[in-house]
């Protein structure tokens, strides 16, 4: 009786997995290669699957499958996917149906007047929309519910386990060492000249090199390919088919050559899961921090490495504008490690970069605890911005309207950025101890180190949870101290303050 | 009453095409982007969405429908919809679940059977699986009834109206007509000399001359794109987005230059059906054979006539080989329509096309007659390719089993060709009454000719039947002369016999 039940159960999972694929498609195609007149189409095909995957999600169908299974399964894989089907169920179940369908019509009509508002630097006009975004969330957060803080229920979407509790003892001891390092950095004597990476540096000699590096990190082309696009990012279909996105910048190499190593990274994490996962909820990365993790762990620690470009610099010369020829290996690593506080943080470096974070933690947390109003944010954002990072928006579209996440209601979301830094320190502050990573990257053979980000890491899926997997790798929970180490040690090196 | 069950009628409609739309994007992609790795999970993936797409096609829901709405709606749209849906679901409905099911699992496995039998030349190992499929067609054949041969019901699936009766009165004349002039053309004074065509064509240049021509068809790039592909296909996903795929052969630019016109051909039609139709099954081309005539018609009509080549050669000759310089345009001309029997359908010319499809419907129509058996097959393909064509295969490979086509099950399929290259010279006929075609082509705007095509065949997708659009347009039913008259006055132009 259970056997058929799991299958049953295990079918209607393919079967959702299935419409998954085919949305992911869609999406990828949306943003890569497909005509701009056929997407208000797209979009309404896009809407019925995502509409399908939802009827399941919530079926009765699947709960029956949840009560009868629970508790009565031997099967790992079976178990661990009964906990996430139960959570989704119980997450959208929670939501009234008439406010669920009205949240998803706010999300799209929100996403559009954002793009306007910061275009026309304008968030008068997109505030109503925010403000009922917010008003969504903090009723969402109450009706899934939570111990301590009402953040955390949001948290919990995309950083399963954390919680205000964990990230306000560990976010401004980060935010402390951070400016202190900023300040040292902005007397120190020795600074990095930006200006020897400029030049125009053909698109067609990117993309090669672009190629190259991902072959190098072990990214399988068999099971993936690199496209351009305005926003890069990697998306896992199946592990068979993973693909990255990058964007070329023909004025600023750094655009293309960290981006597709970054999203190199993600993509190596979902090649590289259990393919027994497949067909199920498994068969993804367990969380947003996780995830960014590995990409910041290829983009910082590896490719951002002074290891690295003793390697790869000739071969990047090879590819490179002939004025690279003339730039030292030194004056190459400190120029592309330069820090410079900005104001948009999809440029910032990574050192500022958690600071930018920081602002955004903070002033959400107060917004969904109901401490600050939406109507204060554009304020707050820019003297956060001042305090951290000493630098202060001129204008809205700069400042508070800059990201696109709160206009998709995504709030939550941002930690995992600051949480893939801290982790990412963590785990290579472990791998450190098996392996020899400064050699291996001289080298430039990185199958080690795949190996180990797989064994330890990838392979997993989503079978544990992210502090499970945190915990199991390094012995501890979420420690700030590595990434504080490394970033400490790489710029006073480079900055020898 | 009748509102709401109309409303509900379109939506599930529109369900199955938006199942219908992400199952062509994910076809678009294995045949021109897809990681080779991930194909396994996508042909489950792929068959999760054709299954649910048969359940609502035979659901007890559309049923309702039909029954509820039949007679009972005014929409002329709702009313071919419903028309298109009661096809389909009778159809299908015929078919017991469990052979439709032990049909689909043989439809897979005899077309991998087939590839390796190709390969191998090796009629006999697929000789089993080829005398199921014939078992099956016949048993469907029966169960969907017919009212004098059992072909008819199979010709239907392709061709909506076609018969054998109809079929017997012209493919023998054509057969006549094409063989006395392949006789006179062998011995003519004036032959062609293709050697002049040779030399190697930069695939980068080739592209760039597509590109062109397309355009200049008034193919939409906004609502569109062209990529390139092992065996090219045009796809509608949705009227904005049509998709054209070619393939360069540096060694022959006629692959990729009368491909990408032909596929063109195919993806104007879809381009320009009434957008009012999206979301409904009528959103496609009506036929086969119709559509074949929207790619025929551009290829050979159009494409390669020397009105076309007077206008376009000098273009041709800025991407191609310099060679080209020498050659003069009437050596040009001539030798692109060469006419030469051969062995292998799809590289027949415009003459001898036809001949390759009078083998096949001879073959397939007594094979499903049951008047011969599969094991007559190899025989009977290399006497009647003897007797029509004067060529005799050596071997099976480039015999009885080039075709993909009865690996699939599709019998009823191969007469579309020949009857897209009459419906293409009865509507060439009738545009002549109504516009001065080869001016238009010296002068290279094609807009009339694609509004002509639009306004009497693009824009009604599926709201007329074949028969009912070619009766509609040129006043008659299927008529051979046209074709054996254009062909017999090009020709005699081209060889001067």
């Amino acid at each position: 009786m259970t056997k058929a039940t799991e299958e049953k159960f295990m079918a209607l999972l393919k079967e959702e997995a299935s419409y998954g694929e085919a949305i992911g498609l869609m999406a990828w195609d949306m943003r890569t290669k497909a005509p701009k007149k056929g997407m208000d189409n797209r979009s309404e095909v896009l809407g019925v699957l995502a509409q399908k995957v939802h009827e399941i999600q919530t079926s009765d169908e699947m709960k029956s499958y949840i009560d009868e299974l629970k508790g009565n399964t031997q099967d790992p894989v079976i178990q661990k996917s009964l906990q996430e089907a139960e959570e989704t169920y119980n997450k959208t179940a929670k939501i009234p149906t008439s406010e669920y369908r009205a949240y998803v019509t706010l999300q799209s009509k929100a996403e559009s007047m954002w793009g306007e508002a910061k275009e026309n630097n304008d968030f008068e006009s997109f505030r109503p929309y925010l403000e009922k975004l917010v008003e969504y969330n903090r009723k969402f957060a109450d009706y899934w519910g939570y111990e301590n803080h009402r953040y955390d229920a949001l948290l919990n979407n995309y950083e399963p386990g954390m919680t205000v509790e964990i990230l306000d003892q560990v976010f401004p001891k980060v935010r402390k060492a951070l400016t202190n390092l900023l300040e040292a950095i902005k007397n120190a004597p020795n600074q990095p000249d930006p200006s020897v990476l400029e030049g125009h540096f053909p698109k067609e000699q990117q993309e090669k090199f672009s190629y190259e590096i991902l072959e190098r990190m072990g990214y399988d082309f068999e099971a993936g390919r690199l496209d351009e696009t305005v926003h890069p990012f990697a998306i896992g279909l199946n592990h068979n088919d993973v693909r990255v996105t990058t964007k070329y910048d023909e004025r600023d190499f750094r655009t293309a050559v960290f981006g597709t190593i970054h999203e190199g990274g993600h993509a190596l994490y979902e090649q590289n899961i259990d393919p027994k996962l497949s067909f199920t909820p498994l068969a993804t990365g367990t969380s947003m921090g996780i995830h960014e993790s590995q990409s910041l762990f290829w983009e910082n620690f590896i490719s951002r490495s002074e290891a690295f470009w003793e390697n790869h610099y000739q071969l990047f010369q090879s590819y490179a504008p002939d004025k690279f020829n003339d730039i030292s290996l030194d004056e190459f690593y400190r120029a592309i490690n330069e820090v410079k506080p900005s104001l948009i943080r999809i440029e910032a470096d990574e050192l500022t970069y958690c600071l930018h974070i920081m602002v955004r933690y903070e002033l959400e947390k107060a917004l969904i605890g109901g401490e600050i109003e939406v109507k204060d944010l554009p304020e707050l954002w820019n003297s956060k911005m001042e305090d951290y990072l000493g630098v202060k928006p001129s204008n809205d579209s700069e400042g508070v309207l800059q990201d696109i996440h709160w206009s998709g209601g995504d709030f939550g979301y941002f930690p995992s950025y600051a949480l893939g830094y801290m982790y990412a320190a963590q785990f290579e502050n472990k791998m450190r101890e098996d392996l020899d990573i400064e050699s291996i990257i001289r080298q430039g053979d990185f199958e080690q180190i795949k190996k180990w980000l797989t064994n330890h890491i990838h392979q997993y899926g989503k079978m544990k949870k992210p502090l499970e997997i945190l915990n199991e790798v390094t012995g501890e929970g979420l420690n700030a101290d590595y990434l504080i180490n490394y970033l400490t040690n790489k710029y006073k090196n480079i900055y020898q303050y």
